[in-house]
């Protein structure tokens, strides 16, 4: 650790200070003239035909200039939510956007959305999976399937995804969106060999990513060319700049697009209302930004899908895996996603086994569409196998621990996708875990009648090409720039690799987030790729312009390269510190009239293909009220590995941040429909996000086991805290109050009922 | 020719829609939230004293924010015009801003200016250079001199400036600001011994650059920086940077500068109000504007200076030039230029001669500052070598282009700064000159009562380091990036050298100009250079692009990168056109989730350190009214050598352009200046530019030598064509009236009062 200058400290945010006084400015602070604001008409139905909209009143309200339905619209394919646009003909969803009010102020909006009269014609709908599954059932898309891309892709899920894609059933049209199978082994064999099986039907609900800042985005028609300019609150910029252009029928480069700085994101932000308000900029031509409220965020945008996940896995005596079987029934909405086949294959992605068989089947339902959510569908494959491993050390007698580091991934074992498994570090963090006080100490704490429960969570990790530029200036600061969106403190990490690398003291580095068109090309920010990508892009620019600034020197002092050093801001030739030129003044020699040398501008290029799977794992404490069913998390350990913490703080607020959100997964959330798709939780006040007591004193340890290619060394930490928590909780309360929870949330009236039904 | 795709052939610009339709945005276009609108307070005398200003009346005016006086802003020491900003005690010219009145409209700051009362006590002044240098003159610096920075440098002067630097007279403060002077060989004994020698003084007056788009900028205090950023019409974003950052007090890397469309600059935009502003937008809090008036234009900015021009030129018999010499007085106005020496060395520059006195004298008076104006003070000097040249051959009974490509610079021949030129085209364009038609026919021109006249001019061209970038997007548009200023059909230019590097139809080329944030260093654009040296950083960086998509399509074919090429916007197998590949989805491997290849990041940095001269020669054909003096110019020939003519189309604009204003300043633009210190030609109701017929017929010829470094053999191209036309106008006034005019504009009092003398 102590080789590295600035690599590996604790470093407050660089920006923290403006986010915490409102001085940094988001998407709703933009102000542009001309600019209308949109406001949605949602449809108030599952299902229904539009018979007709009356835009009338609406378009007579002072400062409504535009009321837009599909019709004003182009007429393309409905190939996913993205093009879905606005409603046409029908409404699928309760929060369906029917028509959209344009007006100079935010009140004229409401006040138009509020008089535009839609003369629906209900149509009987399908809300839920066995609903939907039913012979005979209204179909979603009675004309045959749409094909959806599945958000997993953003998240890292396809090179491990399943090995059989979701397959269509062309002969006749279903709300099945699709399939997909895995076999491996003889499974049935397996399982009649198994000394011990458990078997378990876990549900799991739609969830909300809950950002602070809802999805929010403005347009501008571009006044010279075809195109438009987006600014908005987004991850994937370049991927929001393909969208759009698709979507206009434009060149991606006639696209510009500025991810402004994000209030949360979590996965919902990999693009939804873009285009559409690209669209209605184009039409009307004037610039449009659509901010949805809270409501609107949690009727109309793309939460994580309900699953319904069975589960059954059999040990042989000695506490090895004989067999592993899954079976998903994801809940999609209205587009289909390969979201099912994505959790069935984590289940079985760090426990290597011989035998599997994992299937699922994506359900189309008259709900509004889903996507991911940190670690997508994760949460509920680990709740899965992390309650049956505690269960199956219960009735094996061993320690549930032992019997996970047993049957642990580790380098070289396979992946069910056929690859294997590069160093990693799933052992090392069990064994971290099982030193943590708060494992040691549950007979103390089961003797205050609490209960401890442990869990692990793996990450495959994304990978996605990208390139990074420094440059040097006058000053003596180097000017790092990416293309990507700011998001989750990486500028403070990335300055960090850049300072580190190049040779100066991180408040010489500035860091600059371009739009798309004068960034380089970064992916989406998410699937716990960044860091680890584009930090080697980061490492390979500072370095380039190091070498460049060396060039200069060299050439000044007549030295070699090799024979210059850069310290204090100076570039000196080693062992004579007399003989140096400031940075700022190398930089200078080529930025000038007349100069003989090249700009220093490194630029620096990475397309890593090496993965670096990371783990999290839980320690959870609980208290069970056993009148009412409340349960009380007491302490929450997380142990994390994350081949190197560039910046301790920062690693330590993402695993805050999960174990945080685990919490919730675990204890409040749920966005409840009744049966007939109305959301009963249709606001913060229904929809229940932990608070800061709720979520408990979280305790962090980090465990470092380097990886090949992340730089330093680092691996990926976004997703794996917010993966074991609800598994944790659920063995806790097992411990606790000797139920088994299959479903979450654990509210009391649930709990409550598991403790009747026990007794 | 024919060996190229794209170069070569006449281009439209690229935005020539966008400017002549109005959808181009310039600074003055930009709308935003808060902004200020500053007014100037311009002082009513040449000197005076401050002894107060009110500001009540002012202040109360409605929409009226403040009133900014130097008192209100930090006392910097006012080593430059751009650090000057407000009179601090003094005022020190007519139109000198004393305050600033900031409103949230343009009305209110204009009204404000009105009732700011200032309290000025007159103090004599000396307005003129002979007033200037009198014995006990009123001293514009009377604690001494400031140092300037000498405009020239932006515009190629300084490596081939007069050998010795201007001198500090340390003794006594004077108006002097420095003095220069350049011996070579025995000047004295060289005209003792010369055959014919003409002595001559000129004069030149204060011209304004008279761009259509007054000076503009607006500062924004960043929200979270100590920094700003700048939106402006100017030449210069990383000058400009610099400047304001100095002037801060802040490290340039805090300041963001947005280089916009630029309505016309031709020297005058390389900074002026860019630091005040800022500081102005700090001070307040707010965004600030100013945007000067045509009034203010002329009353309150940097002309080109007023030059007093004594030439002595000594030949033998034979026509060999013997010696040279030139005393050039240049009125700077309130600071120093070096623009005298400047002077002086183009007088000499391309007629090499043994023996050389070059001294120069710039003098400090009571008048707005000066500056660049398209090859600054080579109007003048040129205006004087070339009538001498004139006159010599007629004494010598030779002709003029004969006498002139006699002693004309060829490659290795020395410059006075001790230099050799390299590969130039001097007596190639004088050639061309000899074979046109105009100059063919002027015997016939003559039996019309017309006269001919000739004249070449020389540019050394500027240098100075740049970079570029450049992106392949999925749509297989290739994206140039640049941080330069978009200035004279650049970006029509650059994208043909992308598309002839790259290899494909300059519509898949899309320029980006980026900020100073985002943006690779480049100089200003101004000094002939921008294309002759940036032009190689395009080339560089598409060629690295081109080489980077290579570099896939070689693993995806399996085959070698040489084995390649691009057909129709594929890469494909040589001789296998079956085996092609889009670029766009070339580009998209490397932009993918998972994707295995680096994205195409292309980079381009030069630092060019030969220099390519240039020369243009003109063939001016008037008639003069002897009753009336008036000249009226009726065909104008721009014989110039370009090295390569990229776009046929944007250089030959570039000589109507120059030629052009050669004839303002021939014939009609005088900033008139009365004994007290008032501008007489206030306005452009006063000062005169010439209109499309006052121009007359401009007939080009372009004559193509290859430069050693310029991108495809090309060589700067903007200042040349104004540089010969005074003297080719006033040979040919010669020629129809047997005078010879040594005062510019030849306007018909002038030439009448000449006729009336020489009869």
């Amino acid at each position: 650790m102590s080789d590295f200058s600035f690599v590996g400290k604790p470093t407050p945010m660089i920006d923290g200070g403006a986010k915490v006084t409102g001085k940094l400015k988001y998407t709703a602070d933009l102000k542009i003239p001309g600019l209308l604001n949109a406001r949605f008409v949602l449809s108030t139905y599952p299902h229904a035909k539009i018979n007709g909209i009356d835009k009338e009143e609406a378009l007579a309200v002072p400062g409504v200039q535009a009321v837009v339905t599909a019709k004003d619209l182009p007429d393309m394919p409905p190939v996913s939510r993205t093009k879905l646009m606005l409603a046409r003909d029908r409404v699928l969803f309760v929060g369906h956007p029917v028509a959209v009010v344009l007006a100079d102020t935010e009140t004229a909006a409401a006040d138009g959305a509020e008089l535009v009269m839609v003369d629906y014609e209900p149509l009987p709908a399908a809300t839920n999976i066995d609903e939907a599954m039913a012979e005979d059932a209204p179909l979603v898309w009675p004309n045959g399937r749409v094909s959806g891309a599945g958000d997993e892709a953003a998240h890292g899920a396809d090179a491990g995804d399943s090995g059989d894609d979701d397959k269509e059933d062309e002969e006749k049209p279903s709300n099945i969106a699709g399939t997909s199978k895995t076999v491996k082994g003889d499974v049935e064999k397996a399982f009649a060999d198994a000394d011990v099986i458990i078997e378990r039907t876990f549900e799991t609900p739609m969830v909300h990513q809950s950002s602070i800042e809802t999805q929010r985005v403005i347009a501008q028609p571009n006044p010279i060319t075809d195109g438009v300019t987006i600014w908005g609150s987004m991850q994937s910029p370049f991927g929001t700049r393909l969208e759009v252009a698709e979507t206009l029928g434009i060149p991606e480069s006639d696209v510009q697009v500025h991810a402004m700085p994000v209030g949360g994101a979590f996965g919902a932000k990999f693009g939804l209302y873009e285009p559409l308000v690209a669209l209605l900029a184009v039409h009307v031509g004037q610039p449009v930004r659509l901010t949805l409220t809270r409501s609107e965020e949690l009727l109309t945008t793309n939460p994580s899908p309900p699953l319904r996940f069975t589960a059954k896995v059999g040990f042989k005596n000695d506490g090895i895996l004989a067999a592993m079987q899954a079976n998903v029934i994801c809940d999609s909405g209205v587009y289909p996603t390969g979201l099912g086949g994505f959790s069935a294959f984590q289940f079985a992605a760090f426990y290597p086994c011989e035998n599997l068989l994992l299937e699922s089947t994506n359900v189309l339902t008259f709900k509004q569409s889903v996507a991911a959510y940190r670690a997508p569908t994760a949460p509920t494959a680990f709740m899965a196998i992390e309650t049956i491993m505690d269960e199956a050390a219960e009735k094996l007698g061993m320690d549930p621990i032992d019997l996970r580091i047993m049957n642990a991934a580790k380098e070289g074992d396979t992946i069910p996708d056929g690859s294997e498994f590069p160093v990693i570090g799933m052992i090392e963090t069990l064994e971290a875990a099982k030193e943590h006080p708060l494992w040691k100490n549950r007979e103390e704490s089961k003797k205050q009648g609490r209960g401890v429960g442990v869990a692990i969570g793996g990450w495959m990790g994304g990978l996605e090409p990208g390139a990074a530029v420094c440059k040097l200036n006058r000053d003596g600061v180097l000017q790092v720039q990416l293309g990507a969106a700011d998001l989750s403190g990486t500028p403070t990490t990335f300055t960090m690799l850049a300072a580190e690398t190049f040779g100066v003291d991180p408040d010489k580095i500035r860091f600059v987030y371009s739009d798309t068109n004068s960034g380089p090309y970064a992916g989406g920010v998410g699937g716990s790729k960044t860091t680890y990508t584009l930090g080697n892009a980061v490492i390979r620019a500072a370095e380039d312009a190091r070498q460049q600034t060396f060039a200069i020197a060299a050439e000044e002092f007549e030295v070699s390269a090799e024979d210059l050093e850069i310290v204090d801001g100076k570039v000196q030739v080693k062992g004579y510190p007399d003989r140096s030129l400031d940075l700022g003044a190398i930089a200078g020699k080529a930025m000038t009239f007349g100069g003989k040398y090249d700009p220093v501008h490194g630029s620096g290029r990475q397309s890593v293909t090496d993965r670096a799977p990371s783990f999290a794992a839980q320690i959870a404490e609980v208290e069970v009220d056993e009148e009412t069913g409340e349960v009380n998390l007491v302490n929450l350990a997380v142990i994390q590995e994350v081949g190197r913490a560039l910046n301790p703080m920062a690693v330590e607020g993402q695993m805050h941040g999960g174990a945080t959100q685990g919490v919730g997964w675990a204890l409040y959330e749920e966005m409840r429909y009744d049966d007939d798709g109305q959301l009963l939780s249709g606001s913060w006040m229904d929809y229940a996000v932990p608070d800061a007591v709720q979520a408990a004193p979280i305790h962090t340890h980090i465990v470092e086991i380097p990886s090949i290619s992340g730089p330093f060394g680092a691996r990926g930490v976004g997703e794996p805290p917010i993966i074991p928590t609800m598994g944790a909780i659920a063995n806790a309360v097992a411990d606790a109050a000797g139920i088994r929870m299959t479903q979450a949330p654990m509210t009391a009236p649930r709990v409550l009922e598991a403790l009747q039904s026990k007794n």
